[in-house]
Formats: structure tokens, sequence, C-alpha cells
């Protein structure tokens, strides 16, 4: 099958054979999403060699083959083998688990030490005419939700991570610093909270969406040092670490939402002295997710920048690369 | 009045006038406790010129003249007119703050922006005869509670913002990095939630003090990585901080619990994957702190490693500069 191959930070098109994992599902990929992860991956942000992609809406077309106890293995979830699966149109999620080390075993199985990660580590992604996930990972795509929502549900959990792990109250001053692919959907979310939101943007087109969507844009000089309850950095650059650390007030909280390449100098004191909290947010529940797609309370099909066959991939990816680029999917 | 003077990183003994602050009380310091950061202003870790010094217990002698609008500025507190001061053994929160700021009316009144700090910033402190405090800063010490012991009561109220902060769960895994002045303090405090108490110290010493408690200590090759559900960096190095790190478990959090210098590199992509909450902790509450040294639940007495007259403080802040000495007192 065709599929957008990384190896020693370079692209290729290539033919690999079906993927072939005992007991997961064999999905075929409807729709998948460039991520920026895809693009730091490509930067050499972690070493990867496979197929690339990680965010997809497919088509389960068979159970490979498997042995029971590999099936055992999976943490307990709604999905059990009872379910019809073939033919249904799923979202995945990406952390596929052990179920039996400390993290699993506290409920924190996206922090599986055996975890691999499709796309991203030690297992093939879904930039591909298929893709392969263990049954636990899947998680049916309502009727209503059209592909080019669905392909957004795993950045859209991503996103509701955030409220996920901090109280965001209604009457929070809230800043997100960025607003990319994942800004703009974090924005949305963060937007369902009744919180006073205001995000910095760069580029016509995301203040654009922001605005489309009655979201508060602000500049750089207007943002009041000191003032904000929550800050979201999502640019994962320096200078954005920098303006949100400013914005924050004391005991307030900064959540690192981006991939951060390499080291920053930071001067602890402030941290201590304001008493500030700051925390990293990664993976989401898909979940709430699709109930947000599905009550179209969020729309991400506003940040389609493109729609491009998978044959076009190469181009594509550099395309997705320039500054500002909002979502690019491929087709299979 | 006789005090120790900081200026220019330079200490001195200095005759200076009795401090007379309009509407405050004037306080003849019993005891007073050389605390890390004493050491860390010696350094230049902030410039502070003027009388050093933050902890102490004492007796109101008077209350200084005063207009009655600075007196009502005061943030509400128990402390009412009506009580009457005269006499009173009494300890003080370090923050002297303006009540009408953002801080202040959001309920973080040691944040205020325009506090003064008790022989920290912008106020002078208690390694003198006299020192002053508003009302609103006093606390009555209980009569069973010796000066001894009464004297911690700013670094106990710092040690218990911890728990202010953090819900440390009885179940919990905690370690914490460094057992010097604050440390014991931090470890006799978390021993009392019932948690699975560590402590990596580095002197004999401070081992024993520990032992005597019946508390943990642990060699930095026995800390197994990513297993600490919270660990609280109480050395304020670099080291300690890759040390902390390191034992945290994905989801854990690391309380910064100690005054860091200068600049740091940090790879903040670990905090993301991982998604570590960090969290800076400062001055704590002063009412629970007594409530444990009058209960005797925490004994900070097994800290002192001498007491002086003021008239040696320059030979005694030398002393205290020692690895590994434990608490210095000084008597005026």
């Amino acid at each position: 099958m065709q599929s957008l191959w990384l190896e020693n930070q370079a692209l290729s098109l290539r033919d690999v054979p079906r993927p072939d994992k005992p007991g997961e599902a064999l999905i075929r990929v409807r729709l998948s999403g460039i991520c920026g992860t895809d693009l730091e991956l490509l930067r050499g942000y972690y070493p990867f060699t496979g197929v690339l992609g990680h965010e997809f809406v497919g088509e389960v077309v068979s159970i490979l083959e498997s042995n029971e106890s590999l099936r055992r293995n999976q943490p307990g979830q709604e999905n059990s083998d009872s379910t019809n699966w073939i033919g249904k149109r799923v979202v995945g999620e990406i952390n596929v688990v052990c179920g039996v080390c400390e993290q699993c075993l506290h409920g924190r199985p996206t922090h599986c030490e055996q975890r691999s990660v499709l796309g991203i580590a030690n297992r093939d992604g879904v930039h591909a005419e298929y893709t392969t996930l263990p049954l636990a990972n899947l998680h049916i795509v309502p009727a209503s939700i059209p592909d080019e929502a669905a392909v957004f549900t795993e950045p859209l959990a991503a996103a509701l991570e955030i409220l996920q792990q901090v109280h965001i109250q209604p009457a929070d001053r809230v800043l997100l610093v960025g607003a990319g692919r994942l800004g703009q959907l974090i924005a949305q979310t963060l937007a369902l909270t009744g919180c006073d939101l205001h995000v910095l943007a760069r580029h016509a087109r995301q203040k654009a969406l922001l605005q489309s969507r009655q979201i508060q844009i602000i500049s750089e000089d207007e943002i009041q040092p000191r003032r904000w309850d929550v800050v979201v950095e999502a640019t994962g650059s320096p200078s954005g670490f920098e303006v949100a650390r400013r914005a924050l007030r004391p005991r307030g909280t900064l959540v690192l939402k981006s991939t951060y390449r390499g080291d920053m100098m930071v001067r602890w004191s402030p941290f201590v002295v304001d008493e500030i909290t700051l925390l990293g947010s990664r993976c989401g529940p898909f979940a709430p997710a699709l109930r947000l797609l599905e009550s179209g309370q969020v729309d991400p099909t506003i940040l389609i920048a493109g729609r491009y066959p998978l044959t076009n991939a190469l181009w594509t990816m550099t395309a997705a690369q320039q500054p500002g680029m909002l979502k690019v999917l491929l087709k299979p």
C-alpha cells in the first residue's frame, strides 16, 4: 500500500506491505490530518522511522488474526469483542498500552511505560491507505459527524486535556498564546467555559478564524502583565513562553501545550516567589471530543486549509510548514 | 538600638534608631532565627539594605502613634484594636500588605503588589533589639510554646504552604530532596499526612534528626526513577532539581521550595510529555503552624544548632553558612 514514510529526517512516498498486527483492527484510512508533531518529527524532535501521521478517521476492514492472550491484556474499556466492528467508521486513540505497568494500573494509560504511539513511536501511522489499532483504542464516529470534522478528534481531545487538568472557572481571565492548528481548537474549547478569553494570534488568517467564532484577539502590547489567571502557551517558542510568563498573575497556572525542542534558559526564582503552577499537557479524552463535534459546539472544519491526495503528500508536507498554515488533510 | 545591618552584600553590627512606623506595633525581639534567605540576601540574591532577619518571637512594647486611616487600610483579620496587645508575646507574618491592590482584593495578600517584606524588601527586619509590624500581621503565641519553638513559626508556616497548595494523599509516595533548615520542617509536616515519605539528606546531622523522628532517609542511588507522586525540591541547586525531576512519575507534582539564584537550563519537552505539574511555594499560614507547635506534633527545637547573643551576630552568620549547619538563633 502507499504510505508517507519518514526515515533519517527525510520523507518519501513508499509502497509498504499492509500492516498486520495480530489481534488489532485493520482500518482503511478515509482521511488523515497533518499535525505540528508530524513536522517536528521531520525536524528530528524525536527519532522515528516509519509511516508518519496519527490524526485520522477510517473504517474497520477486518480484525487481524490474534492470539487471545494479547487481546485480554488490553485495558478494559467500553469496546468489547461483541461489537460488530467491521465496516464501522472510527477514530482511534494514539497510545497503544500494555495495561499492566504501573502507569496503566494507576489509571494513566496515556503514560504507559511500554506504549507505542501511532506514527510517533514504535508504530506505523496513518498517512497511508491502511493502519491498525487495538479495538480498545477505537471510538465509533456518530453518523452526523462528517469525515472532515471527525479527523480532528485527536487534536480536539488534546485541546480538551487542558480542561481535564485545570479547573477553568467561568470568571477566570484566560490568555492563549498562539493560534495555530492546535491553538484554534484550544481557543474553541476554552471559550465553552465562559471564561474571559483572549488570544494572541500572529497571522491574519488565524485572527479571522477566531473572530468568526466571536473569540477576542489581543495584541502583545495590550497584554497586561501579572493579570491573567490561566495562560496557555501553544507556540512552543521561547518568546511565546516569555509572553506567557509575564502575563500570568501570582498563583496563576501556566499550561505548556506544545512541543518544545531543545533546552531553554529559565529563571526559577519568580516561579517560587509568585507561586506559579506550571503544567505540561499532552493527549486528551476522545469521548468528550466526539460529543462536542456531534453537538456542533466546536467546529474544527473552519481550520481546513486544503485537502490533497496522499500521492501529493510530499508537496503537501512542504506546504504545511508555511508560517500560519492551518490544517491540511490527506486523502489516501 | 543594636542591629545586624546588611548593605552592599556586607554585614555590620550597627547602632540604629528604634524603628518608628506610625500605627504599627513596636516589638521587642526575644529571639530571632537565621534563615537560608538571610544568607542568600548576603550573597546578593536580591538587593536589600537594612536590618536583616524575618524569623522572630517578640513582645509588644507599644502601639506607635498612628493616623487612623493607615490602620483602616490593613486587611481585616482576627486582630482587632480591642485586643490589649501590650506585653503580648507574638510572632508576625512577614508580608506587610496594602489591602487594596488586585492581589489583596483577590485573597492573595502574600502576593500584594505593594508589599514590603520584613528584613527582605523595603522594611527593616528582626536581627535587632526591636522591630515593628502592623497589628494585622501579629499572632499571639500560646503560653505553652517556648520562645525556642515559637521562633520557628515563620519557616514552619512556609513548610505548611506545601500542604496548603497540594493535596498530599496518605497513600502518596513523596520524596523530599534536601534536609536543611527548611527541609527538616518540611519533612516533619509531610510526615503528618501519613504519606510514604523518603528524604534525601546529605549530612550526618540532618540524617540523625530525621531518624529521631522515624522519617525514612534514602540515598540518591536508591531513588527509583519515575516513581514518586510528589517530589519537593528544597536544595535550590540544579543537581537537586535534576534528582527531583528524574524521580517524579508522569502527572506527578514537583514542588519548588527554595530560593533559586540565576538561570537554569531546562528541557521542557519531558514536562509536556509526562504532563508534570511544577509548583512554586513561598510563605505559608501562621495559625496552623502555631497549632502544630502547641500540640507538639512538630518539634523544630531539635534543629537548634546554637543560640548566640546578637553582639556575636557577625561570627554567627559566618558559622550559619557552613554546609549542613542547622538553625542558629540570635538573642538581642
